[in-house]
């Protein structure tokens, strides 16, 4: 079968793109194990295609009807949809993060609709969709409260896959992520990259300011466990998953302070000296309206798990990342 | 200054113009008293002016833009956003209920936000955004997860209309309603419908069939008590709101053989004669997923209340509707 990973040319997209190719398969809808034949990595800017011959690599627009229509036909089986607009920037550019963040995953779900062959989808979602007043460890159960575009857009993407998943036009399921970190490469859009910077840039030698205070407390997964979560999350049964398609993944809590500490632990005290504070009200506003824990129960029955700490996260980055070309 | 009301030909609009036509003014963002001008009534089909001539009715799509920017323009100071698909239609015409229950909202927002006015916006949502396994009585932080596309699209919107007045694209609040008992005139196609058919009906003499069982709960409120309430959720202040512009309005919490209990009661046994109970599972699983009664402490401390119970709704359905012509 052929499988579609949007924003493909991403790191997650990347790193994603390597997992499936070396697991060489997915389960359908019916769990039986498919030959992936071809990957195709969709995105604005062309992905790397590994040299692997299964990789057909798609640079435009996932927001065109006429170019989605021809990327996904009836031998398109699994959609991983990564690509979306990120918290910082859906802020700074409403329609931007509208058009992405809402109308491509609709127009995706859409033509997978009139296709009719029901392919499994895997949609991304965020601790965004959570804001306002919340219990220091977040149910299954809390109202979604988002107080960004990017939560609220995520949340009406959630919505949408679940309502086209009980109608059985597609079968799937929402991974909602806590904050990746560590990333590597450059800063990006999302007002958590400080997350990922204040531990990539001081290991690089490289000076980092943190733009929020060091009490905050974070909700944080590692590249490495997120990118199996998504493809576990990928292979769970539709009747595992009830009447609720999304599954909020187990991740590490920590405050910045902590996590200061931790890469103190790890890299000495020479490093953190890059570490400078310098608060920024609107990126501090955004960040601590989410959650900082959540419920993992269902995620762990269902067989997901998260990093051990936030120091096996530090040190996941140096192994997999550090000094490597960013991808 | 102008106001519309989409949905204008409804039961509903119909009820909520009059009423506005008789107080003849509402206030504005800052709070200040603005004569009503101008009563527009939007609705795909022509709506009645009552004879006023501050009334202007307009017959179209609520979904066409064209016509839409035609309506709103910077004197309409408030929009009442009344027009959707209702449940069960939702349900069976997917494409319909899309269009009308989330594309119309986005675009009256939309054209908002291009007029650059920030008018106050009244949406109305309801008990079907939420579903699944749910406490008793549901509280404002418990987590929406609609079993209706009805309930998805009115989630959507909820969210729509929050991140559209974080913005400060409009003043919006979301009236979320309890299922309205008793609705004069024909049945509908919500999947509610039976909700007023077993009173109204045998109330007219009518034979009515009731497709759930007795012991079904449901969370109700009067026409009148709905009118009420989306005009004092108009006249609320921004800031009384917060960070959530959605409130979940009160209601009567009753089982249908309360229901029926109460309809003898009023009327007599011979009245009730007229309900015969017939199982229908499409029905019952879609109504079954809704709560039948939520927390109403926020809507109470700011001011709104429900009916005092549900012989008292069936008094003032004899009183303002029965044997008048439906409108």
């Amino acid at each position: 079968m052929k499988v579609l990973v949007t924003g493909g040319a991403g790191f997650l997209g990347q790193r994603l793109a390597r997992q499936l190719l070396k697991r060489g398969q997915l389960s359908d809808s019916q769990g039986r194990a498919q030959t992936i034949d071809e990957l195709i990595l969709l995105d604005v800017v062309p992905a790397s295609n590994f040299g692997d011959t299964r990789v057909r690599v798609i640079a435009g627009d996932i927001a065109d009807g006429a170019l989605m229509r021809k990327v996904i036909d009836t031998g398109v089986g699994s959609i991983f949809h990564m690509a979306a607009i990120l918290s910082g920037q859906a802020e700074a550019d409403f329609d931007l993060g509208m058009r992405i963040n809402i109308d491509a995953p609709r127009l995706l779900l859409e033509i997978c609709r009139e296709r009719g062959h029901k392919p499994k989808v895997v949609f991304t979602s965020s601790v965004a969709v959570y804001g306002g007043k919340l219990p220091d460890v977040v149910l299954d159960t809390t109202a979604l409260n988002p107080q960004s575009s990017y939560g609220a857009q995520k949340a009406i993407g959630e919505l949408l896959l679940n309502d086209y998943s009980r109608k059985g036009f597609v079968d799937g399921r929402v991974m909602r992520l806590p904050t990746i970190s560590v990333r590597p490469g450059k800063p990006n859009k999302a007002a958590s990259s400080f997350a990922s910077g204040i531990i990539r840039e001081p290991l690089n030698g490289v000076a980092s300011v943190c733009p929020v205070s060091p009490d905050l407390r974070l909700w944080l997964l590692s590249p490495r466990c997120a990118i199996n979560s998504l493809i576990a999350g990928h292979e769970l049964s539709a009747e595992s998953l009830g009447d609720r398609r999304t599954i909020s993944l187990p991740g590490v809590s920590v405050t910045v302070g902590e996590m200061v500490s931790a890469l103190e632990k790890v890299a000495g005290p020479e490093v953190v000296s890059h570490i400078s504070f310098e608060p920024d009200p609107t990126i501090e506003r955004i960040v601590r309206s989410w959650p900082g824990a959540w419920d993992v129960s269902r995620a762990q029955a269902l067989g997901l798990s998260a990093d051990k700490d936030f120091e096996t996260m530090i040190r996941a980055y140096i192994e997999d990342d550090l000094r490597q070309v960013a991808s």
